[in-house]
């Protein structure tokens, strides 16, 4: 008889069957998660809070190391380790970005790749200040929205302002790659805004059109950080979200713009966000975000490990 | 044939198909409504945002005036109108409340009885300080939580606090009646100061054991504000809420609290929070809340008019 | 090893996995189940034309005979044919009705007592037509609702008023008894019609009060026809249907004024409706609701057998 | 601070918060809402008579005017109200084809360009006879069906009727485009008789082999009236509607007829018809439809407004 | 400000946030968890394998201590450990049962009082096997059914046998008390074993009709394990369990038994089992159960702690 | 007026309205269903067991003949029957086995083709095992899965392994062709055992990239049995399965598969498999993969009936 282990639902689910860590303790790793089931920043149908540990379920599907039909084996020999949640408070718009802030640079300093588990796309202002020190900070981003708006109902912490407040508090992040860019209402100031600032603006309209096209304007050879917002994809493919845009990624266009801008430069860390998982009963949509994480670890590690920050 | 009129599902959803006023505007109405779709600042489930639409679509089924079996026709000739919600901003506590207060005291100033649709019961905060010139104000409040904490997940705003930071703000804030009490832990230093204020804190094995008891503890020719948490109920009457306690109000229970409190008090005016449509996709929640508050009318209606405030 | 037999989930669902039969066909039983799937009359929430088929799935966890265990046997050697379907037209009422009461006549013809799974409570009108020829034929209807009213929406067909145009119809129909009778609005002109004709009206107040004396009303020594609406139940109990009702029949109660109107009358047939399995994902509407007609049949043929029409 | 607006999930919902206006009343606008809850004329899964509502719903994050990220503003100062539902009686189907044939009169005198949200597609034959005087009228249809059978189940007025109805009783009714056609069956006699008449009908299989051939034969310089069936989509798009059929449209692919037709004709009217809220628990399906319904205006507004009848 | 705690919603969800143990490793608790997700032995809706996380989640609102609002605290100081879910394999029951049985041992060596989260009522046998050498164990049983039957659908091993399998296998098990026992059918056979064995059956009706007599049959300073079948209360208050009974025990009924029983007894061990959380997507079944553990913990150590064994 | 029929929902649920037959009894058709709900071999979300009832509802919307838009008539002549469901016990897979291949052998005997309703895929193992007398068994399989490994979770008989346990019994089983993988991972040993055997593996990016070279790869002049897996299709085409795979078949491309190979094959039986109606609320995954086998069946017949074994 072999070894058992667990069928899929079964045991405790940390990230991939990673060790349970402290954000703050004494531990290393390649690949650690953390989440941040922070959802109040959103305008619509809340659900996000859910998504940290809905994924790490649904990871317990996609656990490395993997061997494809090619016969390679992928992930073998990297570590992962799960750092829990960010402990947060309720309503306070502040002291959650300090505490997601400090969590995040405990648990970037323990490892190579943190993978970042929300939360609406608001986090990733909290996520990214811990990224202060990386020199030319890149970002690529999966969106069907631009989040640069200044102020949206009345409030700039909401889900729609992370990388406008990023841009402002981070001298060293340089560039943003927004794809999957779609719908009929843009921020005239926020594109403006991100426009003066010279980032790379590409609608899904052009992945459909020419997609070699797309893959030309990633970045390359720098320090990227990956947001991945789930509305990016189609609502046929990834329902469970609060604002579905139509006509969006397929999983393979964007695990493709993942695969090429991991392969041709340094990821310094992901984050995955608006997640909603109660929308999609079908369960489909946390199953398929876990893998592409994993499969984006995949490609991460598949390039020059030496390269890594 | 017959005027016609709309099905159940039929037409926009207005409280009671009452007609809609702005807040601020001219108007009068005996009953008028004010939607409060604020949710962030519960801790566990989220969806109460949703409730103020909901209670209104389930409001259809039950539009006055009715004649009973007996013959009796109630709220015949009493006058509805319908504010709409609150408009409120995303995140920012302070500016929500200090909305909610303003669309609150202007409702309640043209209106004898104004209804109140959370929303968590954060918003009774809010709520109740538009009526800070009520001489002794009493609150009736159905409950499975005190709801009397001081700070909890390091917030003084939360659903757990509304009427200790009420009880602050408020010097006309004269007493508490709490009904429904039950579960397994309570915060002691929120119990020893609803004691120490001589709040009545009644558990509903009290109203099990000794339910004219209960009755007799209610305050009598008072100006009372009714504040309907939905978990005050038996999760199985009503399992459209966050956090459900086992063993609570049937509806003719609490129905009969508020009936005896309307019949010998002035009722100044009520809230129903707590309610998420969407964790009950029965549909039940919605539709028998909705005919409680309109129950509840009927009995403060019947009380004898001229003592309305 | 024993004789393989279906599993709950495994096979055709006929009633009780009676044999499947042609309404018109060459047949005898003691039992026989005719559905009668047709839900447009009803005002509100539609479903109840998926009843019969989920009626039947949830009947094979109920198929007799059955030991208590008290080690009494009951439905032993009482025999069993499901007719299937009544073959409705889209839209077209009175062919609707003209196909019921031909299916339910061809079934009475060949059965004791047939059981009628609906589709909403207009449906019992055409099915009590079948029965125009009973001497002096009573009614037991649980229900909250009359649905004795002239005309509702402009139609005189729909769900409200099944009995006002069976006694119209049938000058055989002698008297209607209503037990669970509750809600807010009664249809005045519909209630003193009822009174007039001598109906007995049983609130549900009275179930709760004085169940002793709510049986003591019933008839004693009919012909008697159950109509069984499932919103004469509790909500919280039965929440698949239509329009809940607070503060209904709990099943022990509706069970037992069933059970003593069985023993006590000679029963003709019965239907269930009102029962809209969509509107509960739990599916324990369905499954509680097919055990009930069960149990009734129990009744009906523990009472003694020669007195069966 | 801006000035306050509602959230989404805020205020009463009006179509794209318009003013909700009487049909009959004094107002005039450019785009008006008509609700037509409806239903009963379909042959599988009801739940279309909820449709208006959740359009009106999902309409809210949609509101116009709309920039895009190329900076154009569309619906600039085209004024929008919203009429409300047809006052629909039960079952009474030729009553309730009166009433909304007359509501749809009302909406037509007053505005531009009527947007009736069905129900289901019958409700197209007493829209449509509110169009009778329009010279020769064109309809391109968005759907998998025909639609033009002349009895199913025992009816004339089923929602696989509505065009042959609508061509019976409207000299005026000169052609139908209908795109999107699959399924393993047809009526042949309803193939046979739209083909008299010269029909187009437009596979979906030559959308996707050819899809400006499909531009090529829709009208052009015509009063065109838009009949949207949501069944028309793929079903893994627009999961909510009674009878999915595989390999539908793509929502591009209907924007993009839908945008082609609206330029080069004169649009008079359009309907969305047959989508089943309940049956897609994501709430995508009216999400995508209310923002199809909004883009459709866009383009129709960006033809040459003279030319507006 | 107070140290951070996690929302309810956040955090690996071990059971009321224990730390993780191997049950073979070097630990000691005075409580710990073990999941068995095994449900393959149920003949009608799965999805009790998924039980075991969903109380861990439902346990995070329930993490004791906890102050009463009679400021009395219970579980002060009770230590415990979760010690994950037994490594099952797929389909082959024996070598389930061994693995069960041994991690069981494991566990109940390093803690005084084991919880067993199922997974389907079979379980219960590879359970109570690891308590082979208690002396006189009895046991007390919360459950609409017997599961005392020897061959049920061609095997020995399915959720209706685990008490017959017991009796057989271990000579220590020396009575067993039902509680909750109703339906329309019993295995006349087990019955007849069950009273044999002179077991203590104890209908629903003699819960309703005389609470004080049952109590008086409970056990009396034996060696007890606690058997929950969550079908024994009543399925409004827990619908999610795959075969609902009507008219059982209330939450207050089945915690009072449980309290008298850990009173006067020495509690050994205790299994929750039959809740399948897919079926109440309300999510009050996990949430109520995962309540009773711990209420029923509290009861446990509220006993004079010398006479644990 | 014409002949009465059954609306979509109406009538007992026989596969395409077919006569219901015993396995073994006395009758011919050209097709004939067989159901096997059996799903306690998968590892993760079980509800297939519930497949071969949703599948035959399903049916209810796609019963031929079937004339298409283009005026042929499909399936005209072809005579149906139902042969129920084989009587599974409870757990015992051995036991489980035999029946399914005794009830698979009766029905083979007695038609042309028959169709057999998962389950999940194990039952292919015990399916095929009625084919050992086949001359040169091919078998065409649509599936992300390969499904032949020799040991998962310590049991040989999961829904990994129904292949290699045929091939390993059926001397005649000559070669699998696999349409469809992909996914992160593959077991090694099972990928290079197939390729031992000379299987054809197809990834689903080369249905993407050559669908014509794949076409190519299929079985010429060969007695091919289908196995469908309903995971091979794309989720968000057929969310209602157990363990989703992203970018998998459309629709059209699965069908275009089988009529291909239908139609230069000799067809001997088929299966679908791994269906969870349970899984997809909106109902599309049963409806469509009805139609799915209905459209097969086309194909089958389609081709030179003289050739059918």
């Amino acid at each position: 008889m072999t070894q058992p282990t667990h069928l899929t639902y079964s045991g405790i689910p940390t990230f991939a069957r990673a060790p349970l860590v402290d954000p703050q303790g004494d531990w290393q790793a390649d690949v650690a998660a953390l989440g941040v089931p922070f959802d109040i920043a959103l305008g619509f149908r809340p659900g996000a809070r859910f998504a940290p540990r809905a994924l790490r379920e649904a990871s317990l599907r996609s656990v490395p190391p993997f061997t494809g039909l090619d016969g390679v084996t992928r992930l073998a020999g990297v570590t992962f380790a799960d750092a829990g949640d960010v402990m947060l408070p309720s309503l306070e718009p502040e002291l959650a970005h300090h505490r997601t802030t400090e969590a995040a640079r405990a648990v970037r300093q323990r490892c190579k790749v943190p993978v970042f588990l929300g939360g609406d796309h608001s986090v990733s202002f909290p996520l990214l200040r811990a990224f202060d020190d990386v020199p030319d900070l890149h970002i690529v981003q999966l969106d069907a929205h631009l989040d640069f708006t200044d102020v949206r109902n009345d409030t700039r912490w909401s889900n729609s302002s992370p990388f406008r407040r990023a841009c402002e508090a981070m001298p060293n992040l340089k560039h943003i790659t927004t794809v999957g860019l779609r719908g009929l209402r843009f921020d005239p100031e926020a594109v403006a805004a991100a426009r003066a600032r010279g980032h790379t603006l590409i609608e899904q309209r052009e992945v459909e059109a020419d997609f070699l096209g797309v893959l030309e304007q990633l970045p390359q050879g720098q320090n990227v950080y990956f947001s991945i917002d789930v509305d990016g994809f189609d609502p046929a493919i990834i329902p469970g979200t609060s604002s579905p845009e139509p006509d969006g990624l397929t999983y393979a266009q964007g695990m493709a713009v993942l695969a090429a801008a991991a392969r041709s430069n340094r990821v310094v860390g992901l984050d995955l966000v608006e997640l909603a998982p109660g929308l999609d009963p079908t369960g489909r949509s946390e199953l398929l975000m876990a893998r592409l994480v994993m499969e984006t670890l995949c490609e991460v590690f598949a390039a020059p490990q030496e390269e890594q920050a």
